[in-house]
C-alpha cells in the first residue's frame, strides 16, 4: 500500500459534529456554547459554563442554583481513592498519573451508571482528586470538600486550605472558562471514540486525562512559568529572547498548530491576568510579562518572517494560575479540571447519536511464519 | 457542510502501519505476529506470544526464562489497589470496572517511567486486578500471585485458590494466544491515540479497557454462556433457533463486523475446547455447542440467504473460558487480559514512529451569542 492512503494524523478528516465549539483558526475566533470565548469568559461562573455546554442554553437562576448543589454535593472521595492519591504522592507519581488513578474510580460510592449522572460526578470529583493528591505531596493532610463554596472556589480552598479572595476565585474561573473545550483535540476525541463502543463517561474521562498527559497535547505550561520568573529577575527580556533565538531554540509560550494569529484564548487571559495582578498589587510582574510579549513578537517576526508567531494559550495560563495559587506542578491537571467539561459534553453528545468509530491499519509486517519449538530456536 | 464529509466511523480511513496483527475478512484469515492465528495460538505460550508482538521474532529459550521471569516479577499489586477493588466488589461494580481502576493505578510500587517497562507491568499486573476483584466479589480472600507459575497458570490459580491442571492452562493459553491483537479495532485505536500526544503505556491501557467495556466492540459472551446452558438443558437446539428467528431476533455468536466468512478465531478455540472438554471428560456438553452451532448455521442461511452467517469469536470463547474455570462475569475481562499484550504492542510500536493523532469535527452550533445576566434569564 502506498503512503497516500495513510493518514497517520487523520489531518483533515471530519469525524463528528458537534454544537460544543468551533475554532476558525485563520480569523482566530473560538466559538464556545455559541458564544465567543471571551464573551463567556469572562461572565460565566465554571457551573454555567458546564450547564451551557450539557443543555446548549444558560440555566436560569433555578436551574443554576440546583445544578450547583448537585455538583456539589458529588465532590467527596472515600478513603480507599484518598489512599491511592496519598500512594501516588509519596512516590512522586506525576499529578497527571494521580488524576488518571483517581477519576477511573470515580463511580465508587456513586450510584448505578447513568451517563449524564457520570458526567457530573467526574466533574465534581475532579478538583478533589487534584487538591488530595497536592496535599500528601506538600506533607499536609487533605482538606475536605466544601459544598457552600462553588466550583472554582471549593477548588483552591482544598489545594490552599483556605477560603480565596474573589479576585483568585474569578482569575481562575475565567480560566477554566476559557479552556473548557477546544474542537476535536486529541484527548476530547479519545473520550468519543471510548463511548463509541457504547462505554461509559467514567471510563472516556479517564482516557481523555491519559491523552492530555502527554506534552504534545498538555504541553509545558509550567516551564514557561520558569522562563517568565527568570527573565523578570533578569529585567531583560530583548536579551532573553536574542539568546534562545541564536541558540536555535524554540520560544515556550509562542505559536499552535491551528492558529494562523494570535490564539484568542491568550487574549481573554492576558485580560484576566492583568486584572487579578492589579487587584493583587503585583502589576511588576505583569508588566515584564507583557514587554516580553512585545519584544519576543517583534524579534520572532524578524527571525522567522511569514510564521507569524504569537502567545498561545499557555503563556498567559501560566501567568494567571500562578497568581491565584495553583501550583505550576499542576497546571496540566488544572487544565483537566477544566476540559473535563468539554469532554462529558463530548461524551454525551456522542452517545446522543451514536456510531462506532472503527479506522483501518496497514499490514506491513510478515505472513505465514511457521512455528519452531523453543529448543530448536 | 454536507453530510458526505463527515466520516463518523473513520470506516476505510487508514490511520497506521502495523506488523502486529492483519485481518483478511474476506478470505477468513487472521494474521498475528507473522503467523496464522492458529499455527501461533496453539503452539505458544501467552508469554511467547507478547514477546513475539514485541520484537517480531520468537524468543531463544534463555530470552523465553528471562522474560517470564521478568513479567512474573510485576505481578503484585499493593494494599492502597487491593482496598479499591475491594470497595468495587462490595458496591458491586462491573469487573471492567474494577480492571480500568486497577489499571489506572498499575505503575504505583513501580520504577521510572519507560515505555516497555509500563508495557511488562501492565501486562503482569491484569490478571492479578481481575482475580483480587473477583475474589472478594466472592466473599473469599485474594490469592497472592506466584511468580512460579506461567501466566495463564497464575491466573486461574488466583481465580481460584488451586494449581490448575495443564489442560484448563492449556485451553486458557489457547484463547488469550487467540485474541491477543485483531487489527486496529476501537480500543486498539484509542491506545495508539493516547499514546500519540506522547503519553505513557499505562494511560494507553487503561483508556483501552475503557473502550472495550462497551458492549459494541467487548461484546456479551456471558449471555451466549446462559444460551448455550439452557440449550444444552433443553436439548433442543433447532427449536431455539426457530424460536428466535421467528420472534424476529438476533441469534448470539454469529455474525461479525469485518468477516465474510467464518470467524478465523472460532476455529481454533473450537478445536481448544473440544480439547478441553474431551479431557476433562463432558464431551456431552461440547457435542450440543457443535450440534447448536450446525443447526444455526443451516437455518441462518435459508432465512437470511447471502448474509454468511457464521459462529464469531464469542461463541466458542463462552464454551472455552466456562470450561477452564473463569466465570461468565469475567469474559469481557479475560478479552482484556489477552487484549493488552497487542494494545502495548502498538502503543509501542506508534510511540516507535509517532504522528499526533487530530481529526476535525464540524460545527453545527450558534455563533456571536451575547451574554443575558442570570437574574434576566
Amino acid at each position: 500500500m502506498s503512503d497516500e492512503d495513510l493518514n497517520r494524523g487523520l489531518e483533515g478528516i471530519r469525524v463528528a459534529e458537534t454544537r460544543l465549539s468551533d475554532i476558525d483558526g485563520e480569523a482566530g475566533v473560538l466559538t464556545v456554547g455559541g458564544f465567543p470565548v471571551d464573551e463567556l469568559a469572562r461572565n460565566a461562573t465554571y457551573e454555567e459554563s458546564v450547564f451551557l455546554l450539557f443543555e446548549d442554553r444558560l440555566p436560569s437562576a433555578d436551574e443554576l442554583a440546583e445544578f450547583r448543589a448537585d455538583l456539589a454535593g458529588r465532590r467527596a472521595i472515600g478513603d480507599e481513592v484518598r489512599a491511592v492519591l496519598q500512594r501516588a504522592a509519596e512516590e512522586e507519581k506525576p499529578a497527571m498519573d494521580a488524576l488518571r488513578m483517581g477519576a477511573a474510580a470515580a463511580n465508587l460510592g456513586a450510584g448505578e451508571e447513568d451517563p449524564e449522572a457520570d458526567a457530573r460526578r467526574v466533574i465534581a470529583v475532579f478538583p478533589t482528586v487534584v487538591a488530595t493528591y497536592w496535599r500528601y505531596r506538600e506533607g499536609d493532610e487533605p482538606v475536605e470538600p466544601r459544598e457552600d463554596l462553588r466550583h472554582a472556589a471549593n477548588y483552591l480552598y482544598m489545594l490552599n486550605g483556605e477560603e480565596p479572595d474573589e479576585a483568585a476565585v474569578r482569575g481562575l474561573e475565567t480560566y477554566l472558562n476559557t479552556v473548557i473545550d477546544h474542537g476535536l483535540n486529541a484527548s476530547t476525541f479519545t473520550a468519543r471514540t471510548v463511548v463509541s463502543t457504547e462505554s461509559d463517561v467514567v471510563s472516556a474521562a479517564t482516557a481523555a486525562v491519559g491523552t492530555l498527559k502527554g506534552p504534545l497535547h498538555g504541553g509545558a505550561p509550567g516551564p514557561v512559568l520558569d522562563m517568565l520568573r527568570s527573565i523578570h529577575e533578569s529585567g531583560d527580556p530583548e536579551g532573553y529572547v536574542h539568546e534562545k533565538l541564536e541558540a536555535g531554540e524554540r520560544l515556550m509560550g509562542f505559536g499552535h498548530r491551528v492558529y494562523r494569529v494570535r490564539d484568542p484564548r491568550a487574549a481573554v487571559l492576558e485580560a484576566a491576568a492583568s486584572e487579578f495582578y492589579d487587584e493583587a498589587g503585583d502589576s511588576d510582574f505583569f508588566e515584564t510579562i507583557t514587554e516580553f510579549e512585545d519584544v519576543a513578537v517583534e524579534v520572532l517576526a524578524e527571525h522567522k518572517p511569514g510564521r507569524d508567531l504569537e502567545t498561545n494559550v499557555e503563556f498567559y495560563t501560566a501567568a494567571l494560575l500562578d497568581g491565584v495559587g495553583v501550583p505550576k506542578e499542576l497546571f496540566t491537571t488544572c487544565f483537566a479540571v477544566s476540559r473535563v467539561g468539554g469532554w462529558t459534553a463530548h461524551a454525551l453528545e456522542q452517545l446522543d447519536d451514536n456510531r462506532l468509530i472503527r479506522p483501518l491499519s496497514s499490514y506491513v509486517g510478515d505472513r505465514d511464519r511457521s512455528w519452531t519449538p523453543v529448543d530448536e530456536r
